[in-house]
This record gives C-alpha cells, structure tokens and sequence, in this order.
C-alpha cells in the first residue's frame, strides 16, 4: 500500500499561474469573452494540469481498456454471459470493439490490461503486450485473480487484491506517461461491472440503490431487480468507512485499477479523461482517498447509465458529450478527446484582437477605430 | 427564382433501403442494441442521405462562412461596431479565428463568402477566391448589397435580393461537391445577425420574442431591450405568409445563403452539419420552403442564445454537442465533425458477433457457445 499513499501524497494543486495566464490569454482571444463556453473554462484546467499555457498538445493519448470479471454475474444481474469478456478481451486486441474504431480515428493508442478476467487469455487474444496487426492495441496481463468473488456472499475483494489493482493502475498510468503519453484515457471491460458501479456510487454518495441502478447493457425488468437486489444485499455487509475496504467489499478489480490510473495521472500532472459510469464509480472511490486527483480528471461524457449522473454531480464533472452511451469500453472517453484537444488548439492558435486588428468593445481604448 | 424552385423539387426522400441496412447492420456490431445511443441514428440518417451503408466518410469537409452586414445595427442592439465584420473576415482569411483553428484540428476547409459585408473587403483581406498562406481558407465575392436596409424602418432585403442570395447559398453548395466536398457545415459572421435571427424564429415558429431573443455575443440588459424591441417593431410590419417574404423582411443576407446552401447540399445528397442560431433560423426557412431537406441537416450543437433551443426543438434536430457556445463562424458544426465521422467509422470498421465470436444474447441460437 505504500505506492499508493506516497502517489496520492505526490499529487499537488493545479498550477494558478498558468491558470491565471490561461484566463487572461482568453479574454484577449478574437472572440467574445466566455464564447467557447465549457472549452474554454477546459482550456484553463488543462493549463493548470500541466502548469503551463498553452499547454501542450493532449498527444499522444492512450485509453486503458482494465479487464475483469464479477462473481457477482452469478445473481443473475445481466443477460449476458461471463465468457463475454474474455471474448470482447479478443475483440479489442484484434481492433474490431468500438473503442478501437473510434480510438484510430481519435489518433489515440488502445491497450487492454487483464487485472481480474476469469478465464486464460494469451492464447486466445494474440500476443501478449506486443504490437498486433501493425496495430498498437496490446494485451498486458496483471491479472490480480480469476474475478471478483460474489459480492452478495462476502467481500469482492480483500484488501489485499484491491490494493495490489489499485497500484497496477498507477503503475500503467506511470509506464504510459514514461512512454510520452500526455492524455490518459479510461476504459473498461467486464460483464456485470454496472452492478458492482452501482454499489460503489451508492456506497460513497448515499443514493438509494434503485436510483443509483440502471440497465447496465440492456437488462430488462426481472434482471433489473435482481441487480438492485443484489447490491442491496452487497450493502447489507458492514464494511467500515475506510474507502479501500469500501472498495475490496463491492468493487470489482477494474474500478480498482481504474482508480489507480486516475491518481498516477494526476501525481504525474497528466490530463485523465473518464469514460462512463464504471469510471465515474472508480472517480468517486479517489475522491475519498484524494479529492485533489479529481482537478486532474475530465469527464469525457455522461452516460445513459442511471448512477452516472449520480456520479457526476458528486464528482461535480460536467461531461464534454451526452449523446445517450451506454457501451464502456471508454468509447465515451475517445469521442471527447477532439473536444479536449480543441480546447487547447484554441488557446494556443487563435489570433488575439491585437495581432488581428479586431475592435474589441470589451477594451474599447485600446483598439477601437476613431 | 427558378434554380431556387428547381433545387427544392430536385431534393428527394432518403433511401430507405440503405436506412435499413444500416439499422441491421447496427444490431450484429459487437455491442448491446442502441449501445452506441444518438450515434447510431446518426449513422442510419447518414447512409440514407448517401443512400449507401455503410455511407462514404464525411470527407473532405468544407464550412462556408457567409458574411453580411445588418441594418438593424443602428438600433443599438449590439455593443460591437459593424466593423467588426469586415475585420473577422480578414481573420478568417488569415487563418486566425476559432474556426479556422477548429477546422485544421478537424481536417476542414473553410472558405468565406461575402455575400453583404458592408465594405470592400479585397484589399484588406487578402487575395480574393485563391489559398492564403499555404490554407485553403479563401474569400469568395458574391456582394448582394453593402448590408441589408434596417428592418425596424423597411424589409431588409427587397425579394429579389433575398432570392439571389439564396441562389448563391445554391451555387456554393453545387462548386463544394462538384469539387469533392462530402459534408457541408454552416458558418456565418455577420455583427447584429443574431437579432435577425430571433426575427426569423419568432416570425418561423410563433414563439414570443421575448423568448426567441438572446444575449448574443454578451449584449447587457439595456442592449437586449433595445434587441426585442427592434425584433417587434420589425415583425409588426406585415409581409405576408410567403416563406421568402418573411425571410427578405426581418433576415439577414447570410441567412438567406445559409437557406441555400441546405437546400443545395439536399439536393445533392449531401449531409450538411448546422452550427448554431443563425443556421437555425436558416433551417426554419427551410423548412417552409422545402421540408424534406431537413432530413439532409445534422444538429452540430446548441447554442447558449435563446432562440436556437426554440429553432431546434420546431426543426426537430437533436445537437450532439452542448457546451454552451455561442460564437457562431461555424465553431459548433466542426466541433460536431469528429462526431458524424466516428458513427460512420463505427457502422463500417466494427467487427460483427459472428466475425469477432463473440456471444450475441439477442441471438441466442446463432453464437452462443454450448
């Protein structure tokens, strides 16, 4: 555990200069002040994230796609089966998911890390962590155990594993960063890990369990309320205040790894765009360990997902894209990512009122005609 | 009158028979049904504006920015100088403005038309209709007039004037494709335009102007009075129920090129992305003149100005981005780019169920393992 406490210690407050420069490098950008809305308040955290303005280019970006199953699938919570995401797992390292598509266009690496699937997957998914296809997707494998157990009967995790995920995810945040990664995406893979969300957002924002439990990919009525019932259940078990044994008693060993990534990105001063609802989970796990690592976070979307909203607002993340995702993979994350980049475009390339001869009627004396 | 006639009877239904593939198609990509929400209607209304599935990429893209002066600014419902438009489009030709700089990072072109810019503009803005540094970004003539008359005192463009303008929206949108162009995306400048606007919503739509008027590029409390009542005095001269009546009374001369360059991109099956307030008061005329070519238009975003929510809603355009702007140039619509071509990625690049054997629990008989 100490690699976690010595990097959620190694995170410091956003850069306020760079901040400062940022807003007032805004304000004399052709444009009418606050015209870019939501971008341009983005191009100021982003300055502040890397402590200088304009920062530099979010490239290259990579999204970290952590796998893992749920012992928690055994209570019937979703219609689809446990073999998914191994299959998916392959789907992913052959560059044929969603994410992968949309990640080309993005310009953004894919890898997918195994913390937790329960099956064997090098031979079925290719190569292990090595270019596939002239591709960059990769498979790493840090498998922590075969899934979580089930939640409903005792603890998912030990505090243990949870840790030993956590600190994988901030040793990968650090490898991509070493790496030359300057954007940190989310993703996420692992059938049934709407249900362990569900619990991790109710447990840390103390929403009703109905309302923090959506249909994940598609459940319908019946297996809607076994999932409610299941993290009701999960709940019941007293697992203490301390945020990891909240964590190791209903997370799964994504959530775990994912907020590991999102504190690695932050001590190393690197933007981190969060995907959906697992991530926001995830997020909600570091805001009780480290509410500093969440200036560090952007939240790529909102996702139709019910306990995403939940989570943002708790978060107190706006999403940059709302167009009713419901798929993970940190296909949200990646469609953001233009919108991120642009923000910083923005502030580094347009033209100031001065240097084009704009009138601005906000500085009337400076540059107005006679 | 007669090519704006024709070109409203030459726009056609979209293809059923690719809408239908493409909704197929969407149901046996690796991901749960409707998983990829707004997107995936995005991409069936795409491959039946091509009436292919999957449809071309959206590329090449080009904005067109249509500039024109407005003579309602005299009623002070603005703080900025009409100058202002005649130096934004300088801007633009240098390469300096958001939309330029959005539109490199989007691998768009932009090209600025001048359709009633109130000044010369050749000399001080570069090279007419050739690349400017090393961009692609060029200044087209097609002057209808130096600004449209006062609308508060008389209709602002005589019926011919507001016909010739949309015949040029017509003729821009035919030289983009006839060069290669496969998306069109609305860009507009014009300093008071987005009074005209809220004249064009309430007149299109019935709202109260109150309701349709916004604050613009930052109007205070006093200059937005002095904004409804310039609407009002305008729309309570009568001009009759025909649709170009309406537009040359209380429009500007870019929204009547705007109306044309929908129409043209409709016509030519085209898909062309709306940016924000003043492409939608363009779209209402459409949608008086012509109805179908809505089917041809995808919602960049929403704008923070009032109106556009009000535009929106009677056009029955859903944005995909949201981010407060409300800049106009066309910023919205290439920020929405990246989005229109990741849904075609998506239904042309994912792998299937059955290519990727990956277990399908819609369809449990045909991939799911023993």
């Amino acid at each position: 555990v100490e690699l976690l406490y010595e990097t959620a210690r190694a995170v410091s407050p956003l850069d306020a200069a760079a901040m400062a420069d940022a807003r007032s490098r805004q304000a004399r950008l052709t444009k009418p002040p606050g015209a870019l809305g939501v971008l341009e308040e983005l191009s100021v955290q982003l300055s502040g994230i890397a402590g200088a303005c304009p920062p530099p280019r979010a490239e290259p970006a990579a999204v970290v796609v952590f796998a893992a199953d749920h012992g928690v699938h055994a209570q019937g919570v979703t219609g689809w089966p446990q073999e998914v995401t191994a299959q998916m797992v392959a789907n992913f390292v052959a560059g044929g998911a969603a994410v992968n598509v949309l990640a080309r266009r993005a310009g953004a690496d894919v890898s997918v890390v195994d913390v937790g699937v329960a099956a064997d997957l090098a031979p079925a998914a290719g190569p292990v962590d090595g270019p596939v296809d002239g591709q960059r997707d990769r498979l790493v494998d840090r498998k922590v155990r075969r899934g979580t157990r089930d939640m409903t009967l005792e603890p998912a995790m030990t505090r243990a594993e949870a840790v030993e995920a956590v600190e994988i995810g901030i040793e990968v945040a650090r490898e991509r960063v070493e790496g030359g990664v300057r954007c940190l995406l989310t993703g996420d893979m692992g059938i049934a890990n709407t249900t362990a969300s569900a619990a991790l957002i109710s447990a840390f924002t103390g929403v009703d369990v109905t309302e923090a439990t959506g249909r994940g990919t598609g459940a319908d009525d019946a297996t809607w309320r076994r999932k409610v019932s299941a993290v009701e259940r999960a709940l019941a078990r007293p697992a203490g205040p301390e945020p990891l044994a909240v964590l190791a008693s209903v997370g799964g060993l994504e959530h775990a790894a994912l907020a590991g990534l999102i504190l690695g990105a932050a001590a190393h001063r690197v933007p981190v765009v969060l995907d959906g609802v697992i991530a926001g989970a995830a997020a909600l796990v570091v805001r009780a360990l480290c509410p500093q690592a969440l200036d560090y976070c952007v939240a790529g979307h909102r996702s139709a997902e019910a306990g995403h909203a939940v989570a943002l607002d708790a978060l107190g993340l706006r999403p940059l894209v709302d167009l009713d995702l419901r798929l993970g993979e940190g296909s949200g994350a990646v469609l953001a990512l233009p919108l991120v980049q642009s923000s910083i475009a923005v502030l580094g390339e347009m033209a100031t009122f001065d240097s084009a001869g704009v009138t601005d009627k906000t500085q009337p004396s400076k540059t107005q005609p006679s």
